[in-house]
């Protein structure tokens, strides 16, 4: 039998490393005689059904080894759900028609939770079409919010962004607080976990460092306990360093900042949490404040990835083509902490089903009593995960990202409107 | 002759390299026999106010190198403006009065132009009151707009991280842009001046690049051309990225996002200019939009330095101890670009009172003719202040920045009140 293609996918909000996976998908592809070409979507599951595939064989050695260390997603990526298949079986035909046009017979896709639901469907819709498909999905968020991994490809780069800045931005606000700025508040993503924001403890070193006030979305929002926080911490420290959560809301279910749009997905677009509580900061207690919405900038900051997370990224990729060869199909590949006191880390894998639109949240266990910090047990499960540099190379003076040459393969079908 | 002392003091907003000048001044400081301490001001001039002067001697070898790479104001800032002589001369008299009790013979001023004003003051002060103190400015402000110097200490750094971050977020909605996120405007510092946010063009190689769009405070904000050139950009590259100063004003000189609070200068606090921009996008045009206010995070990212700046900033802090030791008064160490295709730089002097309250704006010659990005002129100007790297050591994930014993002086004088 001839050697079946690659499908390979990029999936949701993009990442630090997630072209680290692609990496190592496709230099574990290109080694197999098993195996074809890699083929990937153009923008996601998008290039799918628009049978708009990346030919990656066109590509030099050289610029796959350098999607390594470049932020983002190299082939584009979507927002887009398949509707169910009762509601839209089109859709889900269409993707076999085109895998078979192009002798596909293999489904990588790289996204969170609502991608690995994806991929399990299209794995059950294989297997009623009667079109062999292996579907292996590859985890990838910032938001570690997936279950059934120790951590998710992604998040240990937005972690250490968010260490550092925060112990950057302390440190500035220390300097200023005598005469101005007494507040600081840095919004950061996580949508209804409060992994990213928990990050932003690791350089405290005692309960005079910044950050001194978390808002996790796993804690109800309390305006009058927060602001009375507030004033205990400027009146003991001099200042006030806060980390909040995109995703924080109070008792009622309310964020504190809904931008009122939605994405795709149906969720709310958040943002804008750093100046609501400024404002209620200003309001009560008239404190100069500044503040910060690291938006996009926490989760591409490859220039400032952390050495684990790039590992993991690269073996997670590489993972999914060695159990694709193995039969294996409609799995995961997982990070697994191994026994032991000092972090080591192995591949494991988990059906699909088990991970597909769950969210793994913060464990209460990992927050403090009062619900403004971390706790010993979470600073262990994080600090290993935002370990090593792995500074991309720079010419003057900006990093060298790779740009692909990203040659389409040629159409075989008409065309398909998505709908 | 008794080797008298230094006073040092940080002003104003902080920077990511104002420690590496503090290093400067001390490091050159300790080796010459005719000068005394370097004494700090705690929370800059207030501390010389407050008689609260740190000794740096009491600061070990390596703890003084490692300010090197440390960002933001190891002594404390502040933004205290003496009022003038004729308004509250007691000020004036009271710091004579504690360089007196301490020894200082030299007065060294680290700040922007509003803290050269106030050194070129107390110089004058020191001769009318027949109290022989030799005053230097020393440049410090990520704003660049102070004159006579080719660039200002702690702007290339920010620069970089303007042109980075532009250039890794630019990559992240490329990626999104096909299903999702369409605009993504990033706010930079820069007050009146538009050299930040000219820094965000770096990382631009040709028309299709980020940033697309570039709002400058030189050039008058036009709304209606504005979200033409958003649509027009978005129709033909598929996405829309901004950088947008925080000094951003309409004709009418009204600023795109007053917060309506002033600091202690009477300068008027900005931000909140991307929010601005994203409201009238989303209004004229429906795209989603993400935004990013970068804040703190640009001007303490000393992870992401310029080395070139951080030599610059070293520089001018060991130019200040020699121009004290030539008798030199009334100056302030400049950056001089040397002639010559080669980037090369050398030491300059200008006297105080040529720098003092004047704000250099970025030239019309180097905003591109439609007002929304840079010319090849003001590209050669920045490109090589970014260049090169100097990462702080890490330890467990994050830099390993030095915290100072910060031990006062044994007060002499009666408490003053400051009003």
């Amino acid at each position: 039998m001839a050697a079946r293609n690659i499908f390979y996918a990029q999936s949701g909000g993009v990442t630090a490393v997630i072209n680290a996976t692609a990496c190592g998908v496709i230099e574990a592809a290109r080694v197999e005689r098993k195996l074809g070409k890699v083929l990937a979507g153009r923008n996601g599951i998008i290039g799918a059904l628009r049978e708009e595939l990346i030919d990656t064989s066109r590509e030099t050695r050289s610029a796959i080894a350098a999607l390594r260390h470049t932020p983002s997603g190299a082939f584009g990526s979507c927002r887009y759900k398949l509707k169910s298949i009762e509601d839209n079986p089109t859709e889900y035909e269409r993707l076999i028609e085109v895998f078979k046009a192009h002798d596909i017979g293999y489904f990588f896709y790289n996204g969170g939770g609502d991608s690995q639901d994806t991929a399990n469907k299209i794995s059950g819709l294989s297997k009623i079409m009667g079109y062999p498909l292996t579907c292996i999905g590859i985890p990838k968020t910032v938001d570690n919010d997936l279950p059934c991994t120790d951590t998710c490809p992604g998040f240990g780069s937005v972690a250490k962004y968010v260490a550092v800045s925060t112990l950057e931005a302390g440190l500035d606000v220390a300097s200023m607080a005598e005469s101005s700025t007494k507040i600081f508040v840095l919004e950061v993503m996580g949508r209804h976990a409060g992994w990213i924001a928990a990050a932003g403890a690791l350089a405290k070193r005692n309960s005079f460092d910044p950050p001194h006030i978390i808002i996790f979305p796993e804690i109800s929002f309390d305006r009058k306990n927060f602001l009375k926080k507030v004033k205990e911490t400027v009146n003991r420290t001099g200042y006030c360093v806060i980390v909040a959560s995109e995703g924080a809301r109070y008792a009622s279910g309310t964020y504190l900042a809904d931008a009122g749009m939605k994405d795709a997905f149906g969720h709310t677009q958040l943002g804008g949490v750093a100046p609501t509580l400024v404002d209620m900061i200003r309001d009560a207690h008239g404190y100069k404040c500044h503040w910060s919405v690291a938006d996009y900038l926490q989760r591409a900051a490859r220039h400032l990835a952390s050495a684990t997370d790039v590992e993991q990224a690269y073996a997670v990729g590489a993972a999914a083509v060695r159990f694709a060869l193995a039969g294996k199909n409609a799995v995961m590949p997982v990070i697994i902490r191994n026994k032991g006191k000092k972090y080591s880390w192995s591949i494991g894998e988990v059906p699909l089903s088990k991970v597909a639109n769950k969210e793994k949240k913060l464990p209460r266990s990992f927050i403090s009593k009062d619900g403004y910090g971390i706790t010993p047990k979470g600073r262990r499960y994080l600090e290993p995960l935002i370990a090593g540099e792995d500074p991309p190379p720079y010419k003057n003076g900006i990093p060298v990202y790779v740009r692909l040459k990203n040659q389409l393969v040629r159409k075989k079908l008409p065309p398909f409107e998505i709908t």
